[in-house]
């Protein structure tokens, strides 16, 4: 029997635990981890928990008590301040004093005798005082004494004494504890893995003047007005050579015309490849000057990893193991029969050299983060390895345990959360395609409420250069506010892609989601002032996210009640309730739309006889509601949403100066 | 990197999978064993999946196809035929072949040249070439041949003949195949470990003639009436030499009167111990005599486990190590603090010597094996480690694999489930408290459509001598019967205390749920013919379980709507739908209740329009029915009960004879 039999606790059933503990789950600086754990012994004896927990390597585990919550379940919780890797597990005992504490009471109330019992718990005294140290061992010799003293009617008093309760806790008997069989890991990461604003913009079509092509000095003109908008992530399609071998024309034409530009995302020329900038993009000086004068408006840059080649890419050359070679001879392209990618050739991740190239793709990423880049957008991560990505980010991350993956799949949803178990630190979702109230709850219920929230980290997307969703194909300006709206309240992380989402543009290719003469294949000019753009209105909704910690998280989301089916209702408060945020949408850009709103006043530690006061950030509107039941109404036309900030009243008067 | 990195298909989610494999999940033999994964590669290839499993230490793993379901589920299935430890694992692979095949489909029909993919598809072909048999061999070589000499419309067809199918689905390409990571025990159990009908009965109040201690030559008299009524499991509480120290009088008094007998639970005085039994029952000899009588009429003797002693147990003297001994000297009697048991005291499992009980205790178990006993009723197992139990019954099974262990733990749910977990065959459950329609529908819902279900196999008690329920005290005779039924048609192991549930016995300590004079402190004599005696019943409820497989198990019961809250509704059938039960049970035992019951026709594949035949088992009454709504009336004076066995029709013949 190699077991110690008289280890009595069980321990199962912890939560968070990602697939047997083979995922960590995520976390960001600040955020806090809560562990629950179904911990019994057999018996009726008392049993004592603690959560353990540490950071990376360190010896020692930080321990914090866990409560009893009910049926078995035991609560522990701590908080993560730094980048990187933490640990925790569970370990529970069988508490004698604890069981002798709660048997002497009950003994000494039905009358019995409790000489012998005093023995026994002094004994267990005794143990405690062989681990004591310092000023505790007096402390326990005197209780000790006391209880030798005592008379009965004493001894439940001093057996349940605040003195002896803290020093048995500080020096309890673990020798027959039971350590849970698995350490699980927390990744960390910086605060903007959970709160982004993200602004996506071709750099070939930022030229300050028609007719040139766009450079990287020229993204440096916009970043002023990027930083007013309110965005912090800058993510750039492909800046690399551009192949010409079965470059696409306008509108992913399979011919192209001389003039054509070709699309970013055929990487690769006989000017170079993923570590090469497109000439007419400047320099990688330039590069390193952008991602430098961003950090100046609290910008990042982020870059997109596109790991296939165009014909012309050096790896072809270089490396053909690489890739696949049909029996006559060419090359295989990317294809998704009948549809065929010619001017993309997929790599063969099934190599026999397929350690070279992981490591030829991880010195990519490494390329870059040396020039500055901490962000990386990953393009179609479902179609290379899951244990590829497993390994490169946590060989990325070892090094640069700041470095942000955003993974850009919307694939199977299967598929989705394995690339986020393997380690993406944010997610594109379905969000895009999300359109009544019921899609809404069900989808956000899901990310936020399940356990897919403790390793899948949304962000969510109006639009994309691959996606003009059909509801701003015909929803006009409103339906973009609402949209604008949905996305960066429900998600702490969120982006647009510009300046097409702020201008409102909505031609689309005829029956599809793909933008009209997309910059996907064209460099486009843009009257970035245009009359009806939403930059103020962008602006003013970043605003509110930054000066509201409770848009600042994605779990505290929660739907209540509306009498409309248009309309949506949610809430978001931080810890301590001094920031709630209630936010209605109308989720019908043609019609103003009214209801009764259900406001959970209990929760928000509101009373129900006290008025209150809602401040609409986004229209300046103030309201004093009272109850559960309010009215509100919302015309598209106008302001599609309204993102209320509760003000409790602090005094009797009724002045709004007096709401907090 | 020590990984292969070319293993592109994940497995996860497989179910069933308890607490990530630790304990296995349990069947009878013949039962199906049905696993689902989550299996998915990255890109647009084609997955294959198979099931593996195989017997014990097998060194081959059989296998079976694994279907796609939805949402990159997966499921396949086998049944178990034979006792002992089973191992399952999923196994899944790119599949080059199948992509091939839809993409060549796809490409044909799009018009697209596919003189390359013919010469690809030849090249998957020839693999398997290299891994056939035999003739196999020359089939492949022709079917090359013929791809090779065919037009472009010939080509689909080949590609997805039989043939080919067939061959390549017999040599794939498993090279870069992903194996689960774990192998997953199933515990298979005989089929008494299903269906049983337990049969409880004090062998000292089994004399024929009053006022004399029953004895086990008396209990092979009532050998007879038990076969009879219909039960296989005759189970006799402790059988031990009872103590005399402490010893409880009559009704639990803690002092007992010089006549009195005692609690068989108080195990071991100077007559001997847990291998010895008790004079006035007879001898070891008379005790395997009445094994093997009770073999005669199919009827299996269980015993009780009760692992604690009286202070006049012999192990006292031998092994005082083994149990508590108190600062006075004083040995540690059995307390729930203020409630005292100074007949018996409990074995102490964190003796240093925690080794030598185990085997000891083991010991007892194989002692009663070998003397014929092959099922075990324990008695309070969560009073030990479950460490103990996890290791005795592995021990016991591994040696002695057709032995059934049944829990008598009726404690906190988790803690009932983890005993089931570390092992136990069957396990006692909340049926006994169990009332209202509600209540009932969740507490089986729980037992048979969540995980539960796989490790927790319930046997359902009316009563037990320490439980006389509130509605069998006051609800009488159509109580008894309505239980009856509940027990043995909701479970497919279930069992009672008799005489005293057979003759509705129902007067308990006042406020409690114990019986009045229980046979746990004295003998008492019984008139088992007395009026109003529900023996009959009983034996025409077992002999319906007997006849009607889908009975048989407990798995299949489904609810069913009825609108009467104290009409419960539901049904039972077999794989194969021959055999359909309803049930519909009067929990009201004081009026008659009557009510539209909702029939599943579709589900039970009866045509909407076609009459059906409902033949009540308990009375004999036939009622044509059709459609989804029908009317049910059940008087609890008369039987609180249906159990109708369906017939469809076979013939247009509206005669009784042609229903099935």
């Amino acid at each position: 029997m190699e077991i110690e039999g008289r280890k009595r606790v069980v321990i199962e059933n912890v939560k968070p635990e990602i697939d047997c503990g083979l995922f960590p789950i995520k976390r960001a600086v600040g955020e806090k981890v809560v562990v629950e754990a179904d911990i019994f012994a057999d018996g009726h004896d008392s049993v004592s928990a603690r959560l353990l927990y540490k950071k990376g390597n360190d010896e020692v585990w930080s321990e914090v008590p866990m409560i009893f919550i009910e049926n078995d379940r035991w609560r522990g919780e701590f908080r993560v301040q730094e980048i990187g890797d933490y640990y925790y597990t569970v370990e529970g005992w069988v508490d004698h004093f604890k069981t002798w504490q709660k048997d002497i009471k009950k003994k000494f109330e039905a009358g019995q005798d409790i000489g012998v019992d005093v023995l026994i718990g002094i004994g267990y005294i005794e143990g405690a005082l062989k681990r004591a140290k310092g000023d505790d061992k007096k402390r326990l010799m005197h209780i000790i004494s006391s209880l030798k003293n005592s008379s009965p009617e004493e001894v439940p008093l001093i057996a349940f004494s605040n003195e002896l309760v803290e020093l048995m806790d500080k020096y309890p008997d673990r020798s027959l504890s039971t350590r849970y069989e698995k350490k699980l890991r927390v990744v960390v990461d910086r605060e903007r893995a959970l709160f982004s604003a993200w602004y996506e913009r071709f750099p070939r079509s930022c030229s300050s003047q028609p007719g040139r092509h766009g450079t990287f000095k020229d993204c440096e003109g916009i970043l002023p007005e990027i930083a007013r908008m309110g965005f912090d992530v800058l993510y750039l399609p492909p800046i690399h050579p551009i192949g010409k071998t079965n470059r696409k024309g306008k509108n992913n034409s399979p011919v192209a015309q001389p003039d054509d530009v070709g699309s970013p995302w055929a990487i690769g020329s006989e000017e170079g490849g993923h570590k090469s900038v497109h000439p007419q993009l400047g320099t990688i000086e330039d590069f390193v000057s952008l991602v430098n004068k961003a950090k100046e408006y609290n910008i990042e840059i982020a870059l997109d990893l596109a790991f296939q080649c165009s014909p012309d890419h050096p790896y072809v050359r270089e490396h053909p193991e690489w890739f696949r070679w049909r029996p006559d001879g060419t090359v295989q392209y990317a294809e998704n029969p009948p549809k065929k990618y010619e001017d993309v050739l997929p790599l063969n991740f099934e190599t026999e050299n397929w350690r070279e190239l992981w490591e030829e793709l991880k010195s990519i990423v490494v390329f870059w983060i040396e020039k500055g880049v901490r962000i990386f957008r990953v393009d179609n991560p479902h179609t290379k390895p899951f244990r590829f990505w497993k390994w490169l980010i946590e060989e990325i991350k070892r090094d640069y345990p700041d470095v942000i993956f955003l993974s850009e799949a919307f694939t199977r949803p299967k598929v989705m959360y394995h690339l986020a178990k393997a380690g993406f630190t944010q997610s594109y979702t379905y969000f895009t395609w999300r359109n009544t109230k019921r899609e809404f709850i069900e989808y956000l219920t899901e990310l936020t409420q399940t356990e897919v929230r403790e390793y899948f980290r949304p962000n969510f997307w109006p639009n994309t250069p691959d996606i003009l969703p059909e509801h701003l194909q015909f929803g006009g300006r409103p339906a973009f506010m609402m949209r604008l709206v949905l996305a960066a309240t429900l998600s702490s992380n969120y982006g647009i892609y510009g300046p097409v989402f702020e201008l409102c543009v909505s031609e689309a290719l005829p029956g599809k989601e793909e933008y009209l003469n997309s910059e996907k294949y064209e460099i486009r000019y843009w009257d970035w002032d245009q009359p009806g753009n939403l930059k103020d209105f962008i602006a003013r909704v970043n605003r509110i996210r930054r000066e509201n910690p409770a848009l600042q998280t994605t779990w505290n989301l929660k739907f209540f009640e509306v009498d409309n089916e248009y309309i949506l209702f949610y809430g978001k408060v931080n810890e301590d309730l001094s920031n709630i945020i209630l936010v209605v949408v109308n989720l019908d850009p043609h019609h103003t739309q009214s209801g009764w709103v259900r406001v959970p006043v209990s929760e928000l530690g509101i009373e129900p006889n006290q008025p209150y006061l809602v401040h609409d950030l986004l229209s300046e509107d103030k309201y004093i509601w009272q109850g559960e039941y309010n009215y509100v109404e919302l015309n598209p036309h106008v302001i599609p949403a309204r993102i209320f900030r509760v003000r409790k009243r602090l005094r009797k008067e009724t002045d709004f100066d007096y709401f907090m």
